[in-house]
Order: structure tokens, then sequence, then C-alpha cells
């Protein structure tokens, strides 16, 4: 089940590194992309950044809508991940007529605060309005954003922690990008000792 | 052994999203600090960005250096790398006189291209030389630097990629910050597959 994170706590979505999946939509076009190179920015009110090519679909609609969603897929999405970081929705619109959901079997639910849809299956999601710093978006594709809402899978965080231990479903591990194709799940947890 | 990282490759030891350490010097002063917050930016040139709090003395010697270092400590530096996130090294320095450092036990390099040391048992390097961007300096601790030189540890970095596979020591796997002392360590490597 989905649980609502509390927006303080929202950072630790994104704290160890996982890989996301950008959704975004405007005027009844929408899209995902992989995004190995996005991070909390702050803690509360809680910012992300995120690098968004100006070559993408999705920059098209986040600039034109000024929202985005942080997906954090999990293992059973390590295929879908690599597929919607490597197609482009355009294309696929202008080609077959169908955009990467649709093309992927890749199923959405309503996001609350914002104008983009969310991916099924995620383990995380956060709902983030563009605070626009022109500079960075022309310079450098970076785009930083107020999380405005966040969720997480119970099965695996709750209480502002991932919950990772050998009795979890292996496929529910965050993805860790590498390039090519490879991957990363997220390994064992552990306690550092107080020096 | 330690191996330089092309230039264009240097992305990848950030990519997966691990938690690095920041080093710095200036005017015979150093110190080192923890940061769960930092990402590459861009590939060839490679710039990455990294968070440093106002308050950090970090933030003190790189503003006057114009260098840092990030280091990619691995598990045996866990215990290391929580000290280093919560001790100020200003206060060690008007306190015991010692630095971070000499308290903890670490041992450093010389960087070759910047003036700032780089810490012995991590297992990834990147020497970086500060963009002026004060705005988001100022705004929100974000700072962008060129990646002007990037070494690894062979053993678990060569040819532009990680090579952790079930025979590797597992005290060499790198770090994923969570909260209060909690770490994951980087898990099972795979492909996926292209659909």
């Amino acid at each position: 089940m989905r649980l609502p994170v509390e927006l303080p706590k929202a950072y630790r979505l994104l704290n160890h590194g996982p890989t996301v999946l950008v959704t975004s939509a405007h005027a009844g076009r929408r899209n995902v992309m992989a995004a190995a190179w996005s991070m909390p920015l702050d803690f509360d009110p809680p910012k992300v950044i995120v690098i968004i090519d100006k070559s993408t679909w999705t920059r098209e609609l986040v600039e034109a809508s000024g929202h985005f969603a942080l997906n954090v897929p999990c293992r059973a999405l390590a295929d879908a991940t690599l597929a919607v970081g490597s197609a482009s929705g355009r294309e696929l619109m202008q080609g077959a007529g169908d955009d990467k959901f649709a093309r992927y079997g890749l199923q959405t639910f309503s996001a609350g605060r914002i104008d983009a849809p969310l991916l099924e299956g995620c383990v995380g999601w956060l709902e983030c309005r563009v605070i626009p710093e022109p500079h960075n978006e022309h310079s450098y594709d970076l785009f930083i954003g107020e999380v405005v809402a966040a969720q997480a899978d119970e099965r695996v965080f709750s209480q502002g922690r991932w919950h990772y231990d050998d009795t979890t479903d292996p496929s529910l591990r965050t993805l860790h990008y590498v390039a090519g194709g490879a991957f990363f799940a997220i390994g064992e947890a552990f306690e550092a000792k107080r020096l």
C-alpha cells in the first residue's frame, strides 16, 4: 500500500542515490524518462535537483507545466527503466502515435498535488513544483523542484526509513544505474559505529 | 592499486549514487566532511554537483582555494564516514588543535591537479575545480566543480566500470547513506533486458 511520506522526511527517498523515473504532462500529453542524475537539495521545505537534457520531450512538458514527479523504481521495473531511458517519447508519438506508457505497458495513477502521472510499481514518489532558475536550466539542464507531496510503498519504506533486509522481496530493491544497461540493486543495510 | 580514470568516464564513479567524502585545503589547513548530496552534472568535460552547507569549515576552505575533491568511501570506512559527517573540523581545531584526519586516523596522499588531500582507503577520487556560480552557492549551498583528474581502486573499478560481484571483498563496496548512522552497501550487479 502507498502511504504519504511527511515532507521533512521526503529527502530520504533519494538520499541513498537511486535512479529515478521523471514523469510529466501538459495539455493532454505525457512522458516518462529515466534520470540517474537527481538528488535532494534541501530538507524542509524539501527541494530536489534533476538534470533534464534540452533534447528531451520531458524538458518541453516540464517547462510548459512547471511540474514534474520523481518516481523511484525498483528491480521489477529495471527493464522498463532502461527502455524509457533509451527511447524518445517525442519520436514514439510521431511514429506509432502511442506514448512510452502505452508502449511499455506502464500503469499510472494520479498525483495529488501536481498535474503529472505517477507510475504504478515504483516504491517512492515525489511530486515537485519547478522553482524557476533560468540560468541553471539553460546552462546546466539543471532543474530545482520543491517537493509538495511524497508517498512510498509501505512494504519497503515507512516512518521515514527504507526497510530492506534479508526478508525483503528482492524485486522491491531500488535501482542504481551504472551505464549500458548495467545496474546495481541496493544492498545490505547496516549501522556505522560511532567513533 | 590506484589507476587513472579517463575523464569522460569519471561520472561513472558517482552515477550509482554513493555517499562521498569532500576534502579541501587552504593555507596549510585541511578538512574532510561527508556528503550524501553529490552527483554528476555532465559527461565531458565532466562536472559534478555537491551541496556544502554555509556553516561548515569545508565551505570556507573550498571558497578560499577554489578546489575540492570527492573521495568515494567504501564499507571499510563507514565508521569514519559517519564520524567526519558529524564532527566539525573547525571545533576540533579550536579545541584539541588537531584536525579530523588526525582525530580519526585518516591517511592521505597528494592530489595530482589540485591542492586538497585525497583519502587512503577510498575506492574512487575526483579532483575538482570550482566553477563559480555565486547565486547557487549563496541560495542553495550548491557547488559545481569541473573534474580535472580522477582515479579509482582497480580492484573494484577499471575500464570505466565498477566490478562488484560475489567474489568482491564486501568491505570494498560503496556506501549509500540513509540517516542517523544507517547505511546501505551497494548490492547485486545485473543487466536489464532490452524490451
